[in-house]
């Protein structure tokens, strides 16, 4: 059982509403935090995104996302880093806790080397993002993703990506659906402690639908998501809990809907 | 590159073909090992099944499946247990180099109870494994399939499970598709010399098709599998390699075509 206080609207969970859209939502079904994407900040513009923000009293629990680091190419992996000093001046703007990092993965690159690309761009932005005040976080993204979406696929590898960091510099997004099927899920949360930058729910259906598309509500899967919520607590995590859910039916559902199923799963479920 | 001599065909690439058709094709391709599923055994009777074997002078690299644990009842429980001394006596009278042990999950079942269950299974049937002579092998699945299929998810909680047993009581099977993406590969794959008892191929497909039919032939996914297969020749292994295709097109394509193109692949690039 965790308060209402501390939910946050992923805004992908209402992935059909538009960045003013979301904030009026989230302002009617008393949300008071918000994870924003940057294709809807970038439809309105940073600095009409930041007055809708400021207006609506909402707070910005992330800003999504920066990373996507391996490229075949040098001058690729270069235009790579100019889009996440971007993403790392939006997050500025907009006082976020944290910029998501997805960090990418490359069909056409063998995985060592991805991952060595991954090394070496999070040291490119980390000083840049220092400067800002804004925190990097690092999110292992389940190990089905790593062919296409990213390398980083347990917390413990995102650890050892961190470490060399502050922890206000560059901490770790856990996420249940990602995270939910490791063996050694309680003590790798634990060594999060000090480095946890936020945290994101959803379920996972059985079977699932979809790699991308499947994933449930709180409540209408598998994952024990209120036990890993105190693993998470205990690892002194207390900042907003987003829910994000990629699901297209949901995407389907008005989003008045939406908002009540979510905020009353989360009441239950986490 | 490897010899073709260590091709052996898991009969689940040609899922529509009976036991006496499957070990057909592979004498007329000149197959020397073949890896057999328990429901086209059964199918035939084993009695047979053995005969067929025999008189095909064909090696039997492994038997699938024992396992399949996690039940929410303990009569449930007896259950797999009895249904794995069945499969124990199938894989003897088939002399196979192993039973293959897929271990099962329960969407009902909280995912620590489940591996405690798999610990339970495993310690009931591993002597009456050694009193008939055959070795079971934990395969580690991938962890999307933790909520259906296997809560047993990596080379390393497969080991932990292991290393109570004489390795020739309890090995382990390494499958491409399922360990390939794991941040440890290298070391894990290490850690398991004297226990490898068995090495399945086949290749992850970007964007995968899908989450249980969705596999590839050798080269057309993203898997570094000659590098995978000279690690685990490290680890000294140097039995049959089975490819084990799960793909609803390679289903539905005539045998012998499907036989050439799964050794063609196998030659170049495993």
């Amino acid at each position: 059982m965790v308060l209402k206080n501390r939910f946050s609207l992923n805004q992908m969970t209402v992935a059909n509403l538009t960045l003013p859209q979301a904030i009026e939502s989230c302002v009617r079904h008393g949300v008071a935090s918000i994870g924003l994407w940057r294709h809807r900040i970038e439809e309105v513009g940073l600095s009409a995104a930041v007055k809708f923000i400021k207006d609506s009293g909402l707070h910005v629990s992330s800003v999504c996302r920066g990373g996507m680091f391996p490229d075949p190419s040098a001058s690729g992996r270069d235009a790579r880093i100019d889009d996440n000093f971007r993403a790392i001046d939006q997050a500025a703007a907009l006082e976020a806790d944290s910029l998501v990092l997805v960090v990418g993965a490359g069909p056409s690159i063998p995985l060592p080397d991805a991952r060595q690309m991954v090394v070496e761009g999070l040291a490119r932005i980390a000083p840049y993002a220092q400067a800002a005040g804004v925190r990097l976080a690092l999110e292992p993204l389940h190990p089905m993703y790593a062919g296409d979406r990213s390398v980083l696929n347990t917390i413990d590898q995102a650890l050892a990506l961190a470490i060399p960091f502050d922890p206000m510099t560059v901490g770790i997004i856990l996420d249940t659906f990602h995270i939910w099927w490791d063996p050694a899920l309680d003590a790798a949360i634990a060594r999060c402690t000090g480095r946890v930058a936020g945290f994101h729910v959803c379920d996972w259906l059985v079977p699932l639908p979809d790699v991308l598309m499947g994933r449930g509500l709180m409540g209408e899967g598998v994952i024990e998501i209120a036990r890993i919520r105190q693993m998470v607590d205990d690892a002194g995590y207390e900042g907003p809990i987003e829910v994000e859910i990629f699901n297209q039916s949901l995407w389907d559902t008005p989003s008045d809907e939406v908002m009540r199923k979510v905020i009353d799963s989360f009441i239950a479920h986490v």
